[in-house]
């Protein structure tokens, strides 16, 4: 490959400062959590295909990376020859030939053995016959030849019996053997038989042409094969997963936190990728509303921790939204409306109402609900007016109530920050109750959000497990804080010390001392080609290292060295001994 | 699905006690790299397939797990959809109303038009034609337009103008337009055309025909699909690539640490999975032999901390190897001899012996190999006696040299540790100078292993760039430390203090002193449910909880608090405002 080599789009590789600063975030958020008595947990990249499918939606399932075995392609090839077969044909020639091998073979048993060959006997040389042939797929192969034997023993048997006891009443073995071996008789009775096993093996052979029709075009096997791993598409679906199949292993309310990349064949653009990290936080098996008070404590935590203390914190209730549909008459229409109403930071209310009437909504009932969801202000006062608006409602007050208890279990300068927005409605998402979300006045889409949902695990069959969390998209936040210039200066790609190189004996007390740093808790290497000063210092320089080493050859001698502050240019000269002293008095 | 949910074979759950192993595995390594300079990168989990397969051998390319978008399904739909349609028939009904349109537009451009309308306008309207008919493939759309378009052009130009041109002799072109666009001419024009096109592109069109009857059994199409984008196999192929993408924005010597998992469809057995971790360190661009040193140092310094100080470290060279082979006269037989020396372990000397000559290695040149390499003792005497031995191999010479600098370059301490084995091989591997071993008396595999490659970035077109790395099996690390109990105590999937859930009200003194400890840094949970007290007992010690810290109604009303230290049992009651220091008092 002489071509400059790329990566699949969408993808993206880390420098070294980028994953640094990647790092940063996970660490950040990872201390946090724990902090929080969540506890980590891995699943692995790829789960079965019957795991992820179907849970995304008809546009999610095709967002789904499929992974095959490169040992799979040889299935495709033999798929391949067998379109060109006429499966009929080759039947025909097989059974052919089996039934004269078969009546050239009662010869050799002589008039003293017994009739009774065995189907077993029979489904061999069929295996044989077909094998020698070699153009079936081993799976067929079998399933024809174990369902074909019965037929043809039967068949055999019973026609050439009964046109022998027909003839001739109650004749001995002896005579029947002689009488089929007869060779004008054999020969007709050969043709018979055929004419005859054609005829009544037509309706079985038309199953397995169905069954080679569908490995020819794919639909069976090949879908199959290329359908039974795909790569997670997020972190929720493996969660539920998880908690089932582990549920013996685990502590209920599971308090879990996950940190691992997730792939969605999107069409890349800025800001999305088909390769990007997640981290969640999720409570599984409790339906207190205190987990969503701590679950807005640890976003505040976190973000606040980033440097990102002024994010927006907004929170919804979908029993209110439901509530709010009720009251306008428009429930059959909830998703609909929800859906609609997520786009309100897009298209604007206008934009929300036109698209809720062209899907039918009746405009009374638009109406009303563009009139309560644009209730604002603080929010004791938002839901006593919205609980006067919606009387009837009871999921409506379930809803008021749930967000007032999760309101009051925050402490006062978390709840201070959490804001009640009744325009939040996460429209394609199961969630039942609480919804979050976090977003930044200087970006554009939201930098972490989730919910509760009632029944997390109900779809591998684990019901009555209640699911709160959240997932911070944390490439989303790396832009952010990018953008913003929040990462520590410290986030170096580089280490604090840098020796230079001036051969091989003066590099000895580099690599000494180097140690000894090390020994310190401080990070320092040693350059380890003999190069140019210059090409060493720039090395130095580029990496952004905190002190450059000089052991020549005098300072080798004398044990002194030079240290050059590359931050604020001074340089010192001193003793080797005194070298990790002088270094952390600077760096303290 | 109601049945049991799984994961795909081989790969793993890791429970919230094991990710946090883990992750102290990832931490401890991570901070030695960084200690010593290297910095981190990461790449995506997908390569483009042609930059991984070819690169691990026949055995290494069927390993591969290759990944398709599920988007990519519905060309394997169209494919089907493909096989149904005649071709030709298609084409011949495209051509036919493209002709007539191509005519038709004559009348427009008028007579002060210009005839040279371009082979452009003809592959648009061409390609608009088949999508409009929708049912081909935009790869073979695109691939027939822009073939059959001048053909079209070339045809429809000078068999019209020829005929013309025929009937009268040198007319000016607003004649030739008149001609063209009379009626009962054009209906002749059109039929005569498409007869004698319909002969000229036969011959192309059956070009095509193979190519969808291609697409449609996948020997083309689908194949490609399949293999765009794979898993990544190690994380040396990636760095390699990694390195010559970016090498604009790097610094070299580049020093750099990766830690993913990688993927191999290896048949799954105990201790070999389908997805693991590598934590790798290399430097690109410098041949110096302190790198080896270094890396033995890293080696050591990651052990010593994880407690695994007596790993054995063993050191060779692939040019003593190499000089070994030559002055036994086996040269041409260098990589039998490594993959042979390489199973001593497995199969004894015998077995190394008897694979040798069962390859057609001559007895002598066997022996005196066998009788080399199971030299042993201290480094420098058994150099010294190797040298004597491999006389007049100026390869084994230089081999020599660089495990005495690599030595010599080691701190004392470090060098005690490290092993000169002359049987170490590391057989398929295509190492050039130093080869790097770990292993541990309790477990029978290597847990870590590397060296040096003369050009590891050749293969991407970037040469002279020596590279020596190694890497670490974080898996089987974890499972040796497992075995040998060396994870810290501490490593506890849970918080440090618990408080137990009396109540509405009582919870709220201990959401605000699990804030309080948290802002010490300490971990704190409040369990979120007013469950039985023995529930909420059993939930802390299942996670092993070290304080449970009660606060009741009468401690609510009290402010005082009762901690249970779960360690010694011991309960204490305490005013709520002293709680903090109280357990930082018990911790520290």
């Amino acid at each position: 490959m002489a071509n400059k080599p790329s990566i699949p789009k969408g993808t993206r590789d880390f420098l070294p400062v980028q994953s640094l600063r990647r790092q940063y975030i996970f660490d950040t958020a990872r201390k946090v959590f724990q902090q929080f008595g969540y506890v980590p947990i891995e699943t692995p990249a790829m789960e079965l295909s019957e795991t992820l499918l179907g849970k995304y939606g008809d546009e999610g399932d095709k967002l789904i990376f499929q992974v095959l075995d490169s040992g799979e392609k040889p299935i495709k090839a033999s798929q391949q020859k067998l379109s060109k077969i006429n499966l009929k044909e080759v039947f025909r020639e097989v059974t052919k030939e089996l039934i004269i091998e078969l009546v050239e073979n009662l010869e050799d048993f002589g008039s003293n053995q017994s009739l009774e060959f065995s189907e077993g006997l029979i489904e061999q040389w069929l295996l044989e016959k077909s094998s020698l042939i070699g153009l079936l797929d081993k799976g067929i192969q079998n399933d024809v030849a174990s369902s074909l034997a019965p037929l043809i023993y039967d068949f055999y048997i019973n026609s050439i019996y009964y046109k022998w006891r027909h003839g001739r009443a109650d004749q001995s073995r002896v005579e029947f053997f002689n009488y089929v071996t007869n060779p004008p008789v054999r020969k007709r009775l050969i043709e018979e038989s055929l004419t005859s096993f054609e005829r009544k093996y037509t309706s079985e052979l038309s199953k397995y042409e169905d069954l080679s029709r569908d490995i020819i075009i794919g639909r069976k096997e090949l879908y199959t094969s290329a359908s039974e791993k795909a790569l997670r598409y997020d972190l929720t679906v493996p969660l539920a997963r998880f908690v089932v199949q582990n549920q013996n292993e685990l502590s209920f309310p599971f308090k879990r936190y996950q940190i691992q990349p997730v792939w969605r064949a999107d069409r890349p653009q800025k800001g999305r990728y088909r390769e990007f990290y997640q981290c969640d936080v999720d409570v599984i098996g409790s339906d207190s509303l205190l987990n969503e008070a701590e679950l807005l404590c640890i976003i505040d935590e976190v973000f606040t921790n980033l440097g990102l203390s002024d994010v927006r914190i907004r929170i919804n209730n979908r029993k209110i939204l439901s509530g709010i549909a009720a009251s306008a008459g428009i429930s059959e229409h909830f998703q609909t409306m929800t859906v609609a109403i997520d786009k309100l930071d897009k298209i604007g209310v206008d934009g929300v109402k036109e698209e809720m009437l062209r899907n039918g909504l009746p405009e009374a009932g638009v109406k009303k609900v563009l009139n309560l969801i644009k209730l604002k202000g603080e929010a004791t006062g938002t839901l006593k007016m919205l609980a006067g608006a919606v009387v009837g409602s009871e999921e409506a007050y379930k809803g008021i109530d749930e967000v007032k208890s999760v309101l009051k279990a925050l402490p006062e300068a978390v709840r201070e920050k959490v804001e009640l927005d009744l325009t939040l409605a996460r429209g394609l998402n199961y969630y039942t109750g609480a919804i979050i979300e976090v977003g930044h006045d200087d970006f554009p889409s939201s930098i972490c959000g989730g919910g509760r949902y009632d029944d997390l695990t109900g779809i591998f069959g684990l019901n009555d497990m209640s699911g709160v969390g959240v997932s911070f998209g944390a490439d989303r936040i790396y832009d952010l804080m990018e953008e913003k210039n929040l990462f520590p200066e410290t986030l170096k790609a580089a280490s604090q010390v840098l020796f230079v190189n001036f051969g091989k004996e003066e590099v000895m007390s580099a690599i000494r001392l180097a140690a000894d740093l090390r020994t310190e808790g401080l990070s320092a290497e040693v350059y380890p080609d003999e190069a140019k000063m210059k090409k060493q210092m720039k090395y130095a320089n580029d990496k952004g290292v905190r002190f450059v080493v000089i052991i020549g050859e005098e300072e080798h001698r004398a044990k002194t060295a030079t240290v050059k502050d590359m931050l604020s240019g001074e340089q010192d000269a001193l003793n080797q001994k005194d070298l990790v002293s002088f270094i952390n008095d600077k760096l303290s």
